[in-house]
């Protein structure tokens, strides 16, 4: 499969990450990937902190790892000035370097300078791979589950990785497949959706989940939402592509209309599961939404339980909150 | 509005061209856009003709051109070596360069290097302009008719533009929107939709309509199919950016599957146009077919009639061929 790969264990770059918000990105990869967490590399007056040991870029290589990974989100998106000299450091040592941010990490001279002296390789997250073909609509052997949104930002990545992880604790053949920055360097691979020209988006969801074992799970982050004026393409992209056998609907509870699009009303949930099949029915006519995920993160328990026994009355489908009752009832139900 | 322009009038250039089905984009220019087409440029042995003078490049551009476009489709889509000096002379007459072609004017180094040293412009046809922002979902002022297809390659560009042309000969104010590269040479701007990075889909769609005058048409050219497994992203991105107070739907008689995808059935009539009307409503509540355009060019007249009579009695709708009948009926159903 031709997506973004990168090696672990990993050297996590925060830089002077002013709060533990910024690092988010590396809170994540500790949250879902503290085995491939080595160390974490901060600079004085950092104010983050991920629990794992500090080390220098001399120091994780000798114990190991084989990548750094910038965990840090400075406002812009883009790489600081002042991080170059830790970043060749690294490379002098032995360590890829991993970034998601919009800028390249090749369009600093020095960078690709020391890349190419020590053969080290850089890695860009939101740089989609060569060579996606446009798709080709062929069925293929395996079983997928993709999350699906009523909007943006509420959950549908978090969702996927508690349904990976539930399903590995079963002894269950599963894959979790990202399809955005953050999820990929979570996973050590994907492919970056938003990041594909339009032509090959479909082409990119069919390369993400290949064919596979008749019992084996692959759970796809979903991308966007169907019901949003500026993204819905690339979802419908990643439907098709993806052929779900299984879609889990996730929403946030009083979420009403698209974050930032104020006029653009989130249908109730019945009229999104039937959108969202009516789509998925293009590459697999039997595909359907199994349950929904709720983010009820605003609500005391006693709010949480109500509202997860309104949607299932609504919809005569399984709904969970994956952080407050897992997805187990999800699982259950594919 | 930040899309691909270039100046006219211009020099076709069809260097070798074979026979002319090669020569297609040339004579698209020419059948769409006569008045522009100052003078052909045919080596030795070229076997396609345009009708129009020939001339060399400081000929044409002491007649007053002020671009040699590429209006040969060479196997592969590649620039042909033997073309360079040919390309070298114009710049230095002082034309601009346009290819649609998949690789880019400046990856030929001596093109590159005399645009540098006179000044002028390689314009890629393909290449999306830079700075395209995410869609903002917000209402433009101005009127929207956007093509949509059943399938690709049946006639929405050819069918805009007859439409574009009645409007203009009824005295209607209209413009021509092209989104493909044939469409975008045609018209001498538009926006290589297929080519846009997915997540800035839809707002290249806002970019290319621009608010208007109340009483003023944008004549949108269509791209690829709701109901095809590799494109319909592409569509649903221009759907929802164009958003189109009307729509027409383009079909030809006797494909029932989408072409080189045999699995993929072509919906009925009736469902193609709900499905188009039901994505449209996300950013134009009231978007309507209002009419559609048949392809019946395997028809005699007799059967032709017999069609477009069935088709309306299936629709509701009124059926045209923009080819023999015109699309006058169209117009009148504004």
């Amino acid at each position: 499969m031709k997506t973004v790969s990168f090696a672990s264990p990993w050297l996590i770059f925060l830089g002077q990450a002013t709060d533990d918000l910024h690092a988010k990105t590396g809170h994540g990869l500790v949250d879902w990937r503290r085995e491939n967490c080595l160390a974490q590399l901060r600079f004085p007056g950092c104010a983050a902190d991920l629990g794992i040991p500090d080390m220098t870029p001399a120091e994780a290589a000798a114990a190991g790892a084989k990548s750094l990974v910038i965990g840090v989100a400075p406002v812009g998106g883009a790489l600081r000035p002042e991080w170059t000299a830790t970043l060749i450091d690294a490379m002098r040592a032995g360590l890829d370097l991993v970034s998601g941010m919009h800028s390249p990490l090749g369009n600093v001279p020095e960078l690709a300078k020391v890349a190419q002296e020590t053969g080290r390789n850089l890695v860009d997250i939101r740089k989609p791979p060569p060579g996606i073909p446009a798709a080709n609509g062929e069925k293929r052997s395996g079983k997928r589950v993709l999350m699906v949104g009523t909007d943006c930002a509420l959950g549908k990545k978090y969702t996927a990785l508690a349904l990976h992880r539930e399903m590995q604790k079963r002894g269950m053949k599963a894959t979790f497949r990202a399809t955005g920055q953050t999820g990929i360097m979570i996973s050590g691979g994907g492919m970056p959706m938003d990041a594909v020209v339009s032509d090959f988006l479909s082409g990119a969801a069919e390369l993400l989940s290949p064919n596979n074992d008749a019992d084996h799970w692959d759970v796809i982050e979903g991308q966007g939402s169907l019901f949003h004026p500026a993204y819905a393409a690339v979802t419908l992209g990643l439907v098709h592509g993806s052929q779900p056998d299984v879609m889990v609907l996730c929403h946030q509870v009083g979420r009403t209309t698209i974050i930032d699009y104020p006029d653009y009303p989130i249908p109730g949930l019945n009229e999104c599961i039937r959108r969202y099949e009516e789509a998925a029915a293009l590459t697999n006519r039997t595909s359907r939404v199994i349950g929904l995920s709720i983010n009820t993160s605003e609500l005391d328990e006693a709010g949480r339980k109500k509202v997860l026994a309104e949607v299932t009355r609504e919809t005569g489908l399984p709904a969970v909150d994956p952080i407050a009752t897992g997805v187990g009832t999800l699982i259950e139900a594919l």
